[in-house]
C-alpha cells in the first residue's frame, strides 16, 4: 500500500527546523513538516500575569493562528470576525500544555514566555508541527534568558523535550504523520505529544467515522511514538545537542 | 487506599437521569453524576444549515455552558464578556462529535438537532455527564421525530449508544469518575468516550503534572472502558430498554 | 370566565420556592410560578466595585438569562452572539433595583451580592419569579453572612422583604399572573414590585394593544398589590419566618 | 417650595420643537424641554424587515443614544466599547414602543421607519424629549410618505399622538419635568407616556430611595397627564395643526 | 465652468463657527462648512493615560463619528454593530495628529483633552470642518483650563492654528471644498491640513480614477493652502483675535 | 551624512521579490525591504460581494496585519483583542485603494481577488513593501485566473504597475526608504504610492514633529518618485518582463 508521495506507512514527511528565523523575537523557528510550514516565536518578557504574582513562577504559554490562505481555500481572518474559533482555542490550549509539561516554572523565575505559532501554509499536522517547533523556539528563549541573566545560568527550566505527531487509520492502515489529503480520509485521527524519553503528554484520538477498537489504539499509539522519537531526533540536530 | 467520598477506585459516583425534564424540548433530561447536575435539552427542528442543504442529510451539533454559580466560586458569564472562552468551544465540540459518531445522518433526513448542555451545579466531570445525559435526550428527541412523521419510523438515526468517563492518576492510583478535588490532585486525566459495545469514539489524556507511561495509559483506559459499560446500563434503563 | 388553567383572574399560579438548591452558593432558590422555574443563586463575595470602595457600603446586583431552550422555540445564545439583548439587560436592571429597594448598604459593610436568575423553563412571568426568589436566596446569603461574621449578627441589611407580579387586561378583563399564552394575548401588560408592607418599589405597565385608561390602571395596580401579599407568605414560609 | 430654576411643582421648562432640522431625513425635529436638547430623525425605507415580509404590515422603531459629552462628564463611545450599555438598550426600546402605540402598522403598508434619537445636550428627561420628538419626526415622516405616494394618501397610519415626561418625588413633593439635579434628589421617578386624548402608554416608575406609597403613586400619574396634555399641544402648534 | 451651488473654483462654502454651544464641554464648536455642520466638543480631565503618567506632558486625541442619518441614506449605528468601520477610525486618528501638531504637550502639563467630532448633518468635507471646528474648541478648552488654573496662565499649550480643506480635480480642473456631489465626482481627491503660517501637517492626495501627475498634485496644494489661508480667517473671527 | 546601515538618502535597502511562496494561492509573494518581509498572497474566486452582483465588474480588496512578534515588542493579537485596530483598517484600505488604481474592473469581470498582506518580520516601511509585493501577487494570480480562463487571455485587468515608498526628513535631509529607527527619528514622513509610469496613485505625507513647508514636501515628492521607479524595475524583473 503506498501514499501519496510515495512513504511507507511508518515514514515521517520531511523535516527542517530552522532557528533564528525572526531578528526580534527572543527564540523562533520556522518548522516544516513536508508543505506544514509554522513559524513559532518565543517572547520572553520579565514579570508574570497578575494571577501568579509572588510567586516565584514564571509562566509559559502559546497561541496558535493561521494565515488566511494558509489553505486551499481562503478563510475569513478571526480579527475581522471579532472572534477566534472553536478550533482556534483548543490548539493554542494544547500548544501550551505541552509545552508546559517539560517547564519547571519554579527555574523559570517570574519570567513569562509566549510561543506564537502561525500557521504560513498548511498541509496536515499543523499542531504537531507547531508543538514540534514551539520546543526548540522555547529551548532557545530559555537559553536567551540564561544568557542576559534573567534565569540562572545553573538552572534548568526545561526538565525535558517534548514534539508531536499525528497519526491515523485510512483504510483500515494505520500511518504516520498525515497529510491534508490522507487526514481527511482517516476513519480514526490521532495527535499524540511526547517527551524525548517516550512518555505522554498528550493523547487525542477521535473516530472521524466508525468507533476505534482497542487494538487499533494501540497500533496508533507504537507508531506515534516511533514518530516522536524521529522529531526528538531532529530538534536535537537542530538545537546541536 | 479509600477516597474521599468512600468510593472505590472503580466506582462511579450515583448516577441519576432524569427524562422529560422540561415542557418545551424535543427531548430533555437532568443527568446527575453525584453532585454534577447536567441540563440536556434537545431541540429539533426542521431543515439544516445552508452548507448542508440539499444532501438529504441531518445534522447534529452541541452546545455546552455553565451558569456562572455552577462552581465553587462565581465566574463571569460568557455573554457578559461578550465572548466564549476557550474551554467552553472545546467541549462544545467535543459533546457534538461524540454524539455525531452514533448518528447515521442520512437516516436522519434534512433535520438539525441542537443539544444544549448547562452544568447547573459542577463538581467534576461535567463534560462527560453532559455526554453521557445529551445521548438520552437525542435519543427521545430522535423518537418524537418519528412520532411527528418528521423521520420514518423504519430509519435507524442513531446507530448505537454513547457515553463518556472520566479517569485519572491519584497519587499513583488510577480512579473512575474524578470528583473536582480529585481532578485537581491527579497527575494525568483523562476523558474517555465509548459506544455501548465498548468501542472508542474519542481518548483525551492529558499530562497534568509528569508525563505518563504506556502502562499507566493502559490501566486508564481499561478503568474507564468498564465505566462506560455501566453508563451504558443506566441509559438503557432511563430509556426502558 | 375562565382562564386556560381554570384559575380565577385574581389566582396565582401555583408557587413553590425550594431553598438550598445548590451546594455551591451562600444562598440559592429554585423557584416556580406554574411551569415558570427560575434558578437564583446568590455569590457573595468581600469587598467591593472600585467606584464604592472605601464606602463603607455594601453592593448588590443581579444579572437575569434564559437557557437557550426554556421557551418554546430554541434562542440562540447571548454568548454565542456575543452580545446581550435588550430584553435581558432590561430585566437584568429590574431586579438589581427591586432588590437594593430593601437593602441597607451601610449594614451590609463592604461585601458584594450577584444574585443569577437563570430560567430554566419559561412560561410567563419570568421576571416576577427572578425577583420573587431572588430575595429569598439574598435572604439566605445575608445569613450566611452573619453566621461568617462577614456582617455584624445585629446588622439589619435588610430593611424589608420584596416580590413581584405580572397583571394584564384580557378581554377586558384584568388578570393576575399571565401564563405565557395569556401574555401574548394581553392588551395590557403590567409588572409590579411591592415590598412586604404593601408599598410599590416598580411599576411597569405597556400598553401591548390600545392605550388603556386610569381606572384600567387602577384595577390592575389592586390585584398586583393583593398577589405579591400572597406571594409575600410563600417567602415567608419558605424562610420558616 | 421654589425649584432650582424658579418654576413650580407643576411647570414644564420651556419646550421648543423645531421641525425640518436636517435636510437628509424625511422627518426631523430638534426638541428641547429646558437644556435638554435632542435630534430626532425619521428614516423611512420601502420594504420590511424578513420576519414582516409579506404581511402588508410597516414597521416602526427607534434607536437612541447620547453624544460622548452630552452629560456633565464625558462617557465612552458605546461603539468604542464594543457594546450598547442596558440604559440605552433600555430607552430605544421604549421610544420604539411609545411610538408603535399610535401606530396602525397596516395602513403603514409595508415600510419601515427608524427613529434615531440623539441627545446633544443632556439636563434631565432625555427619554421623555426624544418620544415627544420622535412623534413628530414620525408625522412628519408618514406625512412624506403620503406626499411620495409610498403611503395612500387617504390612510391614517397614526391612529393618535403621543408624548412623555417624568414626575418624581423631591421631599416629598410630586414635581413635574425634572431637571438632572432633580432627577439625583428624587426618591420616586416616573416615566410616563400618554397619548394625546389621556390615556396611558407606559408608566415607569421607581422608587430611587424608600418605596412609594398607593396616594404617591396617584399624585404623580395627575401631575404627569396634566404635563402630557401640554406637550400634546406644543405638538400641534408645532405640526401646525 | 460653473458649480452646483454657483461657487467659483477657488471658493469655500459659507463658512461659520457657533462656540459655547454645549453648556457642559469646557470648549464647544458647531461649525459648518455650507450643509456640513459638526458638533465639535472638547473634554478636558487633570491626568493622564496611564502610559504618559509622570512624563509631565498632557495628551490630545480626538473621536470622530457620524450621526446615523447625517447623510442621504441611514448609515448602521457602529455601536449597534459592535465595532467601529475603518473609515471611522482613520478620520479620528488624522483629528487627533492634526490637532497634536499645534500641541507644545509640556506646556499643557499632565492634562488630557478630549476631542468629539459628531457629524449632525454630512455634504462632502466632514472631516475638514471637523478639524477646523475641533481646533477652536481645543482653544477654548485650553483657556479653560488656564482660568481654572489647571495650565499656567503664562504657557503656550498652542504654538499655532490650524484649519483643513478639501480639494479635488472635477472634470480636468482644481476645485476647493468639495460637496457630496463634487467628491463623487471627483477623479482625484486631497484633503489638506495647514497651520496658520502656511505650513503643512498632512497632506492625503487620492486618485478615485486616472493616477495623477505632479503638476495636478501642484496645482491642488495652491488651492488647498490659499483655503487654509481663508478657513484660519473664520477661525481668529469666531475667537474674537 | 551616513545612515545607520551605510546607505545614502537616495538609496532603497536590498530588495527581493520572491514569487510563488504558497502551494495555495493563486499568487503569492515574500517581499522583502531590507529586515521588513511581508507575505502576500493573491486569492482569487469567482463571483463578487453581493452590492457588485450582476455589474459585470471585478472586486480587488486586501487585508493587512502583523504578526504579534513580527516588531521589537509582542503585539496583542488582533483577533484575541477581538477587534481591529485603527492602524491595521488604515493600512488595509490604503493597500486595496492603491491596488484597484491599476485594476479594470470590467476586464476582471465577475471575479473578486483579495490580497493579504502579513507581515512577518517588521523594521520600518511594511506597507510600502506590501503595496509593492501585492502588485505582484495581483499580477500572477490575474495570469492565473487567465490560464483557467476565468478572465478572457486578451483582457487587459491590470492598466499599469503600482509600487510604494517611505521617505521622510531625519535632521533636515530628505532620506528614502525608512527602516524603523530612521522613522521613529523623522520629523516628517510620507509614503507615496506611484504608477511605473511616474504618476501618484496614493500621497500621505505628516509632519510628526514641525509642521513642513513646501519646498520640503517638493523634495521628498522628488525622492519618493525616483524610488518607486527603482521598485518598478524590481517587479518588472522579478515578474520576468
Amino acid at each position: 500500500m503506498s501514499r501519496i508521495d510515495g512513504r511507507t506507512a511508518e515514514e515521517l514527511r520531511p523535516v527542517t527546523i530552522e532557528r533564528g528565523w525572526s531578528k526580534h523575537a527572543e527564540g523562533s523557528v520556522l518548522v516544516s513538516f513536508g508543505d506544514t510550514r509554522v513559524l513559532c516565536t518565543a517572547s520572553l518578557t520579565e514579570g508574570v500575569p497578575r494571577w501568579r504574582k509572588g510567586s516565584g513562577e514564571g509562566w509559559v504559554t502559546a497561541e496558535y493562528a493561521m494565515l488566511p490562505r494558509a489553505t486551499n481555500t481562503r478563510g475569513d481572518r478571526e480579527s475581522v470576525r471579532g472572534r477566534i474559533g472553536g478550533r482556534t482555542h483548543e490548539i493554542s490550549r494544547l500548544v501550551g500544555r505541552s509545552l508546559r509539561a517539560v517547564v519547571d516554572h519554579k527555574a523559570l523565575g517570574e519570567n513569562t514566555i509566549v510561543i506564537d505559532c502561525d500557521v504560513l501554509q498548511a498541509d496536515g499536522g499543523t499542531r504537531t508541527a507547531a508543538i514540534t517547533g514551539a520546543y526548540v523556539a522555547l529551548a532557545d528563549a530559555v537559553a536567551w534568558a540564561q544568557d542576559h541573566k534573567l534565569v540562572k545560568a545553573k538552572s534548568q527550566p526545561l526538565t525535558g523535550t517534548v514534539s508531536a505527531v499525528s497519526v491515523g487509520i485510512i483504510d483500515g492502515v494505520p500511518m504516520l504523520d498525515l497529510r491534508y489529503e490522507e487526514d481527511v480520509r482517516a476513519e480514526t485521527d490521532m495527535n499524540v505529544v511526547c517527551t524525548g524519553d517516550g512518555r505522554f503528554v498528550e493523547v487525542q484520538g477521535t473516530a472521524e467515522g466508525a468507533p476505534f477498537a482497542r487494538e487499533e489504539l494501540d497500533g496508533l499509539l507504537d507508531l506515534a511514538v516511533a514518530g516522536c522519537a524521529q522529531l526528538d531526533g531532529h530538534q536535537r540536530t537542530a538545537l546541536g545537542r
